[in-house]
This record gives structure tokens, C-alpha cells and sequence, in this order.
């Protein structure tokens, strides 16, 4: 359960890893909280809020939205209520104060009793959460379910490696993505989500010229991060360069140039990614093509629909399904090759 | 959590319908239930034998195995602990002793706090537990997520109605169906299961003849049932019926036709389902346009591959998702047109 929850924030959580907790009393599962966002409490803290409701039958904690907020009133009114508690999370409790409190720091003075950890933290800052929970005395398990916590994971430690690149497209269930839209309106507005969590988006330049999208994440009010168009102009020759070249062929007054404080990069290959860290690329069949060697992570949106011509990719390709999550009446897929 | 764990045995309990029960108390999950085959414990018994371990400590249950051997160990031995749970249904309790022993029943002497129901039962032998319950001075909650649990239950009303008639296919993500083996050891055996519970398998000519299949459930050790080979025979003419000279264009020695007790008809129509309740239909793009206007319900076994060339229909179709399940690495997906 609490390894399902964290995937329901996959790609929402940048620079953050996704993560997940479940509270279990004697046997009951009393509740279940996940990290939705950097800056938003931690999974723990959202799981321990949840609990102390329900446990306590004390509501006030219900308004408390920041994670500081909320690990004072606990420390506060705990009153031991945890005691008899197991603690399943899907990362080792951070140990550093960063946006919010250590959660390591809180669970050892609510004292539960057993904590259940799926994959150790190796960020350096925040790491070694474990050790301060058995130093209070708590018994923590480590590397329960930990295949399912690294997948869930690999993003955070990727981020932390180089980047992770993910391909995003929409498809029909016949495998098709050409003939109007694909998505409901759900699946349109988690995609301008994920964007809101990138800071690069890459796109082929033939969708460029003919679809003119303009790449922000205008659905949730959120930024237009900086632009790699991906071209190989036919026009180019030896004598000028590619980018520049490439740069003629495109109409500049579409909306994509014209955000403010957004970078847009015209290439013919992928080097400007080790730039960025959290990397989006959107395209057709000659960008899955194109980008194969570099993509991490895959995620299709899928519509259970028939009627275009054009597949996603005329690739042959085997995929491992990490999750998937029914988003209104699509179906969102996380894949890795 | 009731309804997703009465989908996780969608197609397997004919010709009773699937049916999830959760309990909570104090707002703790304490036990999740579902029914998963005709003869087995109702969800309200398996999910009432779960969180009688959590309750009680007492762990003897655990090895009774009979829906009457549960109830007559709950009735002995449930010392009011129920008393202050919620119980959550997506089917109203039975009043009917069927194979098992009555669920309202049981649950009037159980005397839980709140019972939550999804749907009522319209079946007459079995409705009108609710009133059974409220009879007995339980606080009756009624079409609590009514819809989800429509879903759930159509087929139930389908065998009780007419019959339910289920089009199956697997594919690759691409939209492909030929090109060799497409799902999972786990999806085929799941296919098996499904098959085993059906009365009437309906398959197309063409495949008979190209895949010689046997279309039984030897995966699971099951039955083979009845199998309907629909064909329009190019050598039809006036002088000879159409099922006489359909007849002649299959290999009589493959291993369908050599089953013991299992009744093959080939016929170029599909008025032969009237006498059957829980049918299958297996086939490709041809029959799942023969068959667009007999179907209830779709399940499609989703192989997250590419690399075929047949794509599974090629009519232009909306579906409704109504759930989806991942299965090792396919996903298992009921829609509806």
C-alpha cells in the first residue's frame, strides 16, 4: 500500500524522491501518506497526521499543512499513541533538516515500535535515518519488498547520478497517436504536472512546425521550463551550421518562443541534456527512434480507443511494466525497457 | 479497497458474482475480503474470518476452510467483537442458505456497528438481507459507491438476465495480436481460469484451422467447455446448409473435437448462445466485428511489446475502462463499448 501511493506522485516529486508510508496497529492499517511534492511534508508525516487522527480522536492536527507545523504538534501531543504502531516506508527516514524537519528525529521520539524500511537512503545528506531510529531503541527491518522500492526509487538516484530522462507519449490502445487527441482532460492536466517538475522539455521539430504546441503547463498554472527542439534540418549544409540552419526553418512567433525567461535550444543531437536533471522528452515515432539510447524511463498515457494510422513506434520493443494507475478513463503506464 | 479486491476474481466466480468486503474499525482497515469461486466462503465470510484473527488473537480459524465451518466458529466464538466495526459490501448480504450458510445471518448476530452496502441484491432467492439486518437493529447504509459497484456486478445481472458474453483478446502495446506468443505465463493461466468457469467457448473458422487450438483450461487442470466454431464457409451454396458444408472444412482430428462430453457446433450465426450463461469469445479482427453486437463486455490482456502487423480490430471504438489489473508483466483490462 504504501509503495502504491508513492507511485500515485511519481514524476511530481523533483528534486524529491517519491515515497510512501503505511501505519499499521495491531494488525489494522490505520493509514496511508505519501510526498506529493518537494516543499510538502514527507510521506511519514503524512501517514503519522492520518494516524494521529484516527487515533486519538483529536482533529486540531486536520488544518496543520506544513510539515513543521505538524512535527511540533506531534512531538507535543503524541502521548505515546504510537507505541504500539509498525511503520512501513518505502525510503529510510531522512535524517537532515532540509524543508521540513528529520523525520528520523520525530520517529524517535514518537517511539513506534517497529519501523519497515524497503530501500536505504544514499543521498549523503540525508542518509543514515536507520541508525538514529536503533540508536532511540526502535527495531527497524530493512529491504522489505526492496525490488519494489528501487523501481519506485531509481528516478531520486538517478537525479542524483546524472539525470533521468523520461519519454512521455499519448496512445490509443491500437497503438496509434496521429488523427486529434488522444487524452481525457485527467491525463492531460498530470502531464502539464509533470511538466510543472521538469526543467527541460525535448521535442522533435517536425512536431514543432506542425502541431505549434507551446510545451508550458499552463493546466496547472505552473512554469514553461527551457526547450531542446530535437532537428535534423533538411536545408543543412556544410557551410553553415546546424543550429543555424535549423533555426530558419521554424516559425518564431508561435507561443513556444515567446515565454519569458525560457531557454529554447534548437539541436541536432541530445548534449545540452547533461545540462538539465529532470528531463521530458514528447514525440512521435522518429523521436523514440532517435532518443532510445538516452531515454531511463518510459510513460504512456493510454486511451482506450482505436482510429489513427501512426504508431507510437515502429521499433521492436520489449518493456517492463513498473505501474500502472487508471487516471479517469485512461490508463497511465511506467515502463523502463 | 471492497471493490478492488472483488475485481481481482472478475471472471472466475460463475455464476455467482464477484464481491468485495472490507471492515474498519475506529477508522482502522482491519480485514479485506472477496469471494473467489462458487462453493467459497462469501467476500463478508472471508473478510470476517480475517479480522476475527486481528481482534482475537485467536489464530484456529485459520485452518477452517468451509463457509459453514467459519460461520459456526464465528457464531461460537465472536464475544461481541465485532461490535463497534464497520463493514463495507459491494454486494447486499445474502439471505439465502445457498451452498453456505446465510451472510445477513450471520452478520444480525455478529451485530457490527454500520454495514455499507454498494448494491442491492435483486436476485430473489437471496435479497432483502439488508432488511434482515436492519431487523435486527444494524445501522444500514445503502448505494454507497454505487456505480463502481454496478460495474463490478452487470455481469451477475447479465446471467441472471440472459447470459453475459465476454470478447477476450491479448495484444501487444502497439494494438498487435499476430506474430507469435504475445502475454505472460500468468495471463494464459489466468485465460485458463476464466475459460474454466465459462459454458461456451466462441471462436472463428479461421482460427480453428490456422492454430488448431483445443480451447480447454488444462493450464488450471479445468473443464473444456462447450466450444461454438463460427464460419461463413466460402463453399457455402444453396444446395447444402451451412452447417453441413462448414462442417467439411475442418480437420476433425485436432484436439477440440476429441474431447469427451464437450459439444462442438459450427454454425454461421450466433443463435446457439441463448442456451448458454457464461460465454467467451476468442478471436481476431474478423470476429470481433461478427461479434460487436452480441458482446457485453471486453477483456483485454495488454502485452507491453511491440512488433506485429494485425492489429486486434479494425473498427473505430470508444471503451469505458471499468478496471485494470496488472498481471506479472501484462496488465488485464475489462472495458465495456
Amino acid at each position: 500500500m504504501a509503495i502504491e501511493a508513492a507511485w500515485q506522485f511519481q514524476g511530481l516529486t523533483y528534486p524529491n524522491p517519491a515515497v510512501g508510508c503505511t501505519i499499521v496497529q495491531n494488525g489494522a492499517v490505520i493509514a496511508v501518506g505519501a510526498h506529493a511534492k518537494a516543499g510538502n511534508p514527507h510521506a511519514e508525516v503524512m501517514a503519522l497526521k492520518e494516524a494521529y487522527i484516527t487515533l486519538s480522536n483529536d482533529n486540531k492536527i486536520d488544518a496543520l499543512i506544513s510539515s513543521a507545523d505538524i512535527h511540533n504538534y506531534l512531538l507535543i501531543n503524541h502521548n505515546n499513541i504510537f507505541n504500539d504502531c509498525d511503520i512501513y516506508t518505502t525510503l529510510e527516514p531522512c535524517s537532515h533538516q532540509g524543508k521540513t524537519p528529520s523525520c528520523a528525529s520525530l520517529l524517535s521520539k514518537l517511539y513506534p515500535k517497529h519501523i519497515f524500511i524497503s530501500s536505504s537512503d544514499t543521498n549523503p545528506e540525508a542518509k543514515e535515518g536507520a541508525k538514529l531510529l536503533e540508536a532511540a531503541g526502535i527495531k527497524v527491518t530493512y529491504d522489505l519488498c526492496s525490488k519494489e522500492g528501487e523501481d519506485l526509487l531509481r528516478p531520486f538516484k538517478l537525479w542524483n547520478k546524472k539525470n533521468l530522462v523520461t519519454y512521455k507519449w499519448a496512445q490509443r490502445l491500437d497503438g496509434t497517436i496521429d488523427g486529434g487527441l488522444i487524452s481525457d482532460a485527467t491525463s492531460r492536466k498530470r502531464v502539464h504536472e509533470i511538466r510543472n517538475a521538469c526543467d527541460l522539455i525535448v521535442i522533435g521539430g517536425n512536431t514543432v512546425r506542425e502541431d505549434r504546441p507551446t510545451l508550458d503547463s499552463r493546466l496547472v498554472k505552473g512554469k514553461a521550463p527551457d526547450v531542446l527542439i530535437y532537428t535534423r534540418c533538411k536545408d543543412f549544409t556544410k557551410e553553415t551550421s546546424a543550429s543555424q540552419t535549423a533555426t530558419a526553418c521554424f516559425d518564431k512567433e508561435i507561443p513556444l518562443f515567446k515565454i519569458k525567461d525560457r531557454n529554447v535550444f534548437i539541436e541536432d543531437n541530445f548534449e545540452k541534456l547533461i545540462e538539465y536533471k529532470n528531463i521530458l522528452i514528447e514525440g512521435g515515432p522518429s523521436m523514440f527512434e532517435a532518443t532510445k539510447d538516452v531515454v531511463d524511463r518510459y510513460l504512456c498515457f493510454l486511451a482506450p480507443r482505436t482510429g489513427g494510422k501512426m504508431k507510437f513506434s515502429n521499433d521492436k520493443i520489449d518493456f517492463k511494466i513498473l505501474q500502472s494507475t487508471k487516471l479517469d478513463n485512461d490508463l497511465m503506464i511506467w515502463m523502463e525497457k
